[in-house]
Formats: C-alpha cells, sequence, structure tokens
C-alpha cells in the first residue's frame, strides 16, 4: 500500500507529535459546496448521489480541492445499515431521513439480522475503495456507520424526533426488544466498519447523534455498551498500520469519563463543553476532536478566527487534538469562510506543536 | 398572611430538615389532564387560556385536586413577557409559540422596552394573586419566567428551531445587539418576578430552555450572565419569609458549578445527568430540583417506581432535593402514572429524611 503524504490526522489521533493541528469537518462533502449541489443535481437525489460509488467518490474528494484539509471522509449517510436490512430510508424534500417501514412489531423486531455489507452496502465498500484510490497518499479517508443505538432510534421512530418518545416507550416498557435490536446493530456496525478498513478505510468513525438524549443511566445501558461492543470487534491494524476509532455523542459531555473507556483512540465533543476542561478530564486516554459550534461559520472571518483560535487556545499546547466542528456544518456556510476557518487552524496551531 | 400549612418545598429550597422529598412537576397543569382539556376547550385557545385570570387560577389548582403535590405553579407561558412588548405570540395549532414581529432590524431593537407588568402583563399578577387565595395556604405558590437568553430565542428567531442559526449569526456578527437584547430583556424579567412576588409568589422559577445549545464560552457570556443579573435583582424576602429561587437549564450539566454561583437557591437537572453526581460537585451550595425522564411517565408502574426510585436513591440522604421531571411533562401521559409516581417518591423518599 502506499504511504500517506499527510498522516497529521493519525498521528493526533494516536496523540504522536505533529507540526500543526490536522483539520477536518463533519459534513465537508456537502450541500454548502456548489460543486456538491451539481453532483446531487446530476445523480437525481441524495440517495441515489450515495449509491452510485463513482459521485460518492467524486463528492468525497471535492473538499480537498479547495481547502488543505488533513482528511478525506466517505460520502455515505449514517443509517445506509437499517436500508440494508429493508427498512426503506427516504428522504422526503427538505425533512430529515425517514424509513418507509419503521420497526415497531416484535415479530419483525425479532426477525432483523444484520446485512452483509459485501452484497446490500457493496456501494459504500467499493466509494471507500475508489476514494482510497483517487486520494493516492494524500490524506487519510474515515469510514463511517450511525452508532447502534442511533440507528436503532431511526428504526423505531421512523424518522427524527424531539423527544423519541417511542423508542423511549419501548425502552422502559420493553427494555429486552431494544436490546435486542441494539445487539444485531452491534454486530452489523462492526461487521461494516471492518468492511470499510479491508476497503480501505484509514480511520472509522461512530456517530452517536442521539445517546445524548437518554438518561444518564439509560446511556450507558443502551447507548455505550453497544459502542463499546463495537470497538471490541474493530480491526485494529491493517497494513501494519493502526487504525484509529474516533466515537462522537451529540450531547456527550456529561458522559467524558465513560466514553473515552470504551476503547477508541478519540472522543469527538460537540461545541457545549470546553476543550480544555474535556482534555483534563479524559486527555490522558484519548484524543479529542472538535469542537467550534458550526454556527461560527455563518458570521465573519473576524468572529472565525476568534472563535477557532480559542479553541486552539483551550486544548493548549501539545498532540492529541484533530480540530473539526462540534457538528456537521451548515448547508448554509459560505465556502469563503470554511477557507478562512482552515487557514486559521493551520497558522494559529503549529505555536503549540 | 396565611401560614403555609405545607412547607416542605421551601425547607427542601433552603436546605433545611423536611420529613420527606417534596415533589412537583414541570407542566402539571397542562394538556395530559381532562379537566384541563376541558376548561381549555371553554377558553378557546391556549393564550385565551393564560389571559384569564380565572381560568388560569382554574387550571393552576387542578393537578393539586388529583395528587398529592407539594406545589403549585401559576398557569402562564415562559414568552408573556415578549408578547407584552408587542411582538404578537400566537400558537399555531399542533406547533409550538410563534411571534408574528420577530425581532431582527436593529432600528427596532433599539426601541426594545421592559414591559410595566402592572399594565400588560396584570393578567398574570391577577392569576397569581387569585391562585395564591384558592391554595388558602394549602401548598406553595410558584411564579415563573423565560430567562433572558431564552426569551431572546424566540424573539429573534420569531419560534423554535433546531439549531437557532438565526440567533447566533446575530451572536457571532452583532453582538452588541444581542447584548441589548439580552439587557432590557434581564430588567424585564427582573421586574416581572419581583411582580409575581409582589402579588402572591412564593417560590419563583427561570426557565432558561435554550442556553444549553450555546458553545461553553457563549453560554457564560449571552445566557448565565443574564441571568445572574435576575438574580442579583430578586426581591429575597416577603412578610419575612425567605422567597426561593430556582434556575433551570435545559442541557446544563456541563455548567453546573457556574449556575450554582449566581446567586440562586435551587439548580433545575435535566434528566441526562446523574442527580448524585451532580450533588457532589454543587450539593453544598444549592438544592437540586429534579431529574426523571419525562418519557418514564410513558410507561408502566413498574418501571416508574424503578426509575424514580433510581433517582432518590442516587440523591441519597438528607434534604435539599425536590423531585421533579427533568423537562415539562408529555401531554401523553396517563394520569394513573403521575398518580403512581407521586405515590413512589412520597413513600420510598422518607428513608432518606
Amino acid at each position: 500500500m502506499l504511504k500517506l503524504r499527510n498522516d497529521t490526522l493519525i498521528r493526533a489521533l494516536l496523540r504522536q507529535p505533529t507540526p500543526y493541528t490536522p483539520v477536518w469537518l463533519m459534513r465537508q462533502a456537502g450541500r454548502y459546496l456548489p460543486e456538491y449541489r451539481q453532483t446531487r443535481a446530476r445523480a437525481g437525489s441524495f440517495l441515489k448521489l450515495c449509491k452510485s460509488p463513482d459521485m460518492a467518490c467524486e463528492v468525497t474528494l471535492q473538499p480537498l480541492e479547495r481547502f488543505p484539509l488533513d482528511a478525506a471522509i466517505v460520502f455515505s449517510d449514517i443509517l445506509t445499515i437499517p436500508d440494508a436490512m429493508g427498512l426503506g430510508l427516504y428522504f422526503a424534500d427538505g425533512e430529515g431521513p425517514k424509513f418507509e417501514r419503521p420497526l415497531r412489531e416484535e415479530s419483525a423486531i425479532r426477525a432483523l439480522a444484520a446485512p452483509d455489507p459485501d452484497t446490500t452496502l457493496r456501494y459504500v465498500l467499493d466509494a471507500v475503495r475508489q476514494a482510497r484510490v483517487a486520494l493516492d497518499g494524500r490524506v487519510p479517508l474515515i469510514g463511517f456507520s450511525g452508532s447502534p443505538f442511533t440507528l436503532a432510534c431511526y428504526m423505531i421512530e421512523g424518522q427524527g424526533s424531539s423527544d423519541f418518545a417511542t423508542v423511549k416507550s419501548m425502552l422502559y416498557r420493553r427494555p429486552d426488544l431494544l436490546h435486542h435490536i441494539l445487539s444485531v446493530n452491534a454486530t452489523a456496525v462492526t461487521t461494516y466498519l471492518n468492511a470499510q478498513i479491508e476497503s480501505g478505510a484509514q480511520v472509522v468513525m461512530l456517530f452517536d447523534t442521539w445517546g445524548g438524549m437518554l438518561s444518564h443511566a439509560a446511556y450507558d445501558e443502551f447507548s455505550l455498551a453497544y459502542s463499546k461492543r463495537v470497538m471490541a470487534g474493530l480491526t485494529r491494524e491493517r497494513d501494519g498500520l493502526r487504525v484509529p476509532s474516533i466515537v462522537f455523542t451529540k450531547g456527550g459531555g456529561n458522559w467524558l469519563e465513560s466514553i473515552a473507556d470504551i476503547g477508541c483512540d478519540a472522543v469527538g465533543l460537540d461545541w457545549t463543553i470546553d476543550i480544555g476542561a474535556a482534555r483534563s478530564r479524559v486527555g490522558a486516554k484519548v484524543a479529542l476532536q472538535g469542537n467550534l459550534d458550526p454556527a461560527v461559520l455563518l458570521s465573519s472571518a473576524a468572529a472565525i478566527r476568534h472563535e477557532a483560535e480559542r479553541v486552539l487556545t483551550s486544548f493548549g499546547n501539545g498532540s492529541g487534538h484533530v480540530f473539526n466542528l462540534g457538528h456537521g456544518i451548515s448547508q448554509y456556510t459560505p465556502p469563503e469562510n470554511v477557507a478562512a476557518l482552515i487557514e486559521t487552524v493551520r497558522s494559529f496551531s503549529t505555536r503549540f506543536h
């Protein structure tokens, strides 16, 4: 395999010295880029774009043509697994993801099976393979999945929700059913991420978008325990190189110590926690990724510089920080603001290394 | 003034000994009660119900007729102040609160003024007075308001939002404008809460529903600083009795120590933080209110008992805990589940006192 020309991300995730703080942005290949909107128009829909390895590969590389980013992330969706399970993922115009056949009946739950990534999720693996070739060792390629719990949220509720009342009703009324779903999901996610690693992903990331809306005790039992199971089953080395893992729980500040303990190399932070405080809590165990509020990118270059410098300064000296947003980039972000951000991180961060 | 026959809430908020853990529920006078739905139908709309002191008083007392609650909270809305400022509060069917004239133009922002509660908010003060008389010393009456920041969120955005992008754009682009709004709001909220105290409220509570979506640094500057200003201006004693204050920030777990430092008597917790851990962090300074996930009330009596006992046990021995939900009660809650909850808290909590 080709040697990475820029391995700053990998080194930072493993808390090894780097010359500057590496940076990439969640959802960096996305609607804020005119060239992305063009490809998507050509594809016809978001889902068709995801399912075409050629076009997915194309948009994966788009942000790298504009900005000196330190990573690419394969263009895909966090909900590919339940779609492969037959739940029928679709996107209504201007709305979030939905499923045609939400998982509610006990018989359907008992019949749930982890999909074989080599068949039903082949399009993702092909996109990974193609992107890896196209990157040609420029920067590492990140593979990803929704966490077992976050997948279950959408599978049961059938769509996003402000309170996920259906999921929580099951959690408190029939915890056995939810545990069954989560157990199947954990197997599916592990197999899926390992297949992405096998196909060329050099880092993997688990997105736990909804774990943070659980009660403190329920989070451990229904979200974290299954992310931990995924971590335990991950391929840790490929071609003699460590494949670092990142776990991101939105609203996870209350559980930072527990997340840092499940065997991941790095913890993703949203913007509500001070990264310096997070580092004192868990920085001896894991690297940290984050944590600029994506809303800052809707403001001015001066405000962006100020806020990015604040995050970098709060983390402080030494390795173990991957600069990122605390959530996906907004579709309304002007691309020139992203340029200002990346430039600030690159130039301002050298003083800390 | 009549002596309170049940002052358990007041004593717990001041961390004085009590025979059991007092309990009330956020939004306890609400849609889950058939008698509330009847009164509301009679009123014609939610807002007409709020603005009729007779009917507001009536629904304030309804939950106390069913359950042995330790407090009443005046029936009102957190957004009465911006309505009194002329922004035109309304509720579209099945949706959250909206404003007809959101605050966006600099000229409108500069013209903003704190309303005189004795005129434009008279209906709330009348409801407080009537409820206090109707309660006849049975339990304390709680008055409340939205926090300066949460009011600003709705005033600027014009409605709820998943990311409050308009508010945050102003925060990063024109912080001077946002500070101006917050400053007017802080004056308005202080005057309003003091008028409620003057009219008979024996406890006051500040609801900071949206502060928790700010970045760590922005929270201190734009939410907490103005809640602190309100605290500093509150009437602390009335008829020789302390009027305790409660500050609730949804998603406030990251800032617990800071919130406990602004001069409130108690901090409200949502359900994402372990109340025992919260107590070790700030229990020497303030009482804690919370923190059952409202979704638990959608399950079975057995699950409700189990989860309520878990909260009580986590807080542990001694005073300083007011049992509550971590957010408002769901309209889909069966009233008999509330009965099971209150009964559990009353009977199980005596062992800790």
